[in-house]
């Protein structure tokens, strides 16, 4: 099988639009073993919410285990949450081991090559790994357009953190290096920011209509979240939306 | 996407005729990384080759970072060599980064799938991992059917030992998953215990005829060793060759 494999190949330009965000990791050394896997995989881009202190720390820290990946700490971007991390992208994939808030279901793993087939490879993609201990809180789901678990069959469903990062990385370069750079419809996804807002927007409206009170709000969130995710808007259809919420609120004030 | 998972579902019975064998792992730590990933996975059976004291250790030990896999490390078979371990083995897959001895050419792990539709899945199969800093030597190599690499495409083509054991069984109970059990060809492959004894028994033919001088033995032996790994032969075709190697000796004697 030929595969192609260069330093700065061909799955490098594919893999940019992809960033590796943890949520509050807990351990340097996991950090550190994340950035590893991530050089080993051609990934670049990791994004840390309110990480430990992962430069620090001793023969066990993450610049020790990181293995020649130290840029990758180095550049990693910090954030305070997890929605300051995805404003710029336009697909985001959660890892969890079970289906949460309006998720009900979960994508596997093995699919991710019929979801990146489905998408442009230029979009700006996030792949979100949870804390060690609890995982992604519900509201964090709430921003992610998939739900996705790593399948296992033994006694203990719970990946270590860096292990599930490289299955997942490894699933992806398979895939990227398999279906190549190929799309190119006319179609602008709107980002995480976007779409957030329009999420604002619309329950501004219908907080203002008496469609959300204080009893329902956190629920019908999550109600609208979820359905929004699954469409997948594009900023065009985002604009649209957002230009009628505005007239309605002409109306309301 | 209709996944079987269970506890001892069929995953469970597929993989119980795979070992998952660590030749002088270095660091406890990594050998309950490896227990705690073949736990996730579905994996039970662990052999090791002069593993060093992974019973022992505290916070970073194996047991503590087994999670839960202490009966993977409990029931793990110690080995004083790697053929020893191989003895009742059908398909031997070394992993290795690049081309080692004989094998000049590597298979990646992306073509899993393929190697185990053509194989029977009641063989006996084993997953070889080298030492963490220097691998697997030339003459373990030589022990082996198919060597396979897991492809990298970063700066760092080397892959901490967990890392490549979680991704190597990740892709292993997929293609099992989707495969089934459904191969029942009535061929039985030799198990690595009958062709090292054929080895042992040609090499001596070899070396009573002149064919093999001390000067070339360890090359010769590499070559052959290829050259038999690659023709998966039968408990059959084997038995044929080391009668007639038998007869040969009655006549040089």
């Amino acid at each position: 099988m030929q595969i192609k494999q260069s330093e700065n190949g061909e799955n490098q330009n594919l893999s940019k639009n992809i960033s590796i965000i943890l949520v509050e990791p807990e351990h340097p050394n996991n950090v550190g073993a994340v950035a590893r896997a991530m050089n080993n995989m051609g990934f670049f881009n990791l994004r840390l919410i309110k990480p430990c202190d992962y430069l620090s720390g001793g023969k066990e820290g993450a610049k020790t285990l990181a293995m020649h990946s130290q840029d990758i700490l180095k550049n990693a971007k910090v954030y305070s949450c997890l929605s300051d991390a995805l404003v710029d992208k336009q697909v985001v994939i959660a890892f969890t081991n079970r289906a949460r808030g309006q998720h009900k279901s979960l994508e596997v793993s093995w699919n991710l090559e019929k979801i990146f087939t489905d998408i442009r490879h230029d979009y700006k993609i996030a792949f979100v790994f949870g804390r060690e201990a609890s995982g992604l809180t519900n509201a964090e789901i709430d921003l992610c357009n998939i739900c996705m678990k790593i399948p296992t069959f033994g006694n203990n469903t719970s990946l270590n953190l860096a292990q599930a990062v490289i299955v997942i990385l490894y699933e992806a370069s398979k895939v990227l290096n398999k279906i190549g750079n190929t799309k190119s419809e006319n179609i602008n996804l709107a980002t995480s920011n976007h779409i957030e807002n329009l999420k604002l927007n619309l329950f501004f409206v219908l907080g203002k209509i008496g469609y959300i009170k204080n009893g329902n709000k956190s629920k019908r969130w999550s109600v609208f979240s979820k359905l929004i995710a699954d469409k997948f808007l594009t900023e065009k259809e985002v604009n649209i939306m957002q230009g009628i919420l505005n007239k309605i609120k002409e109306y309301i004030r």
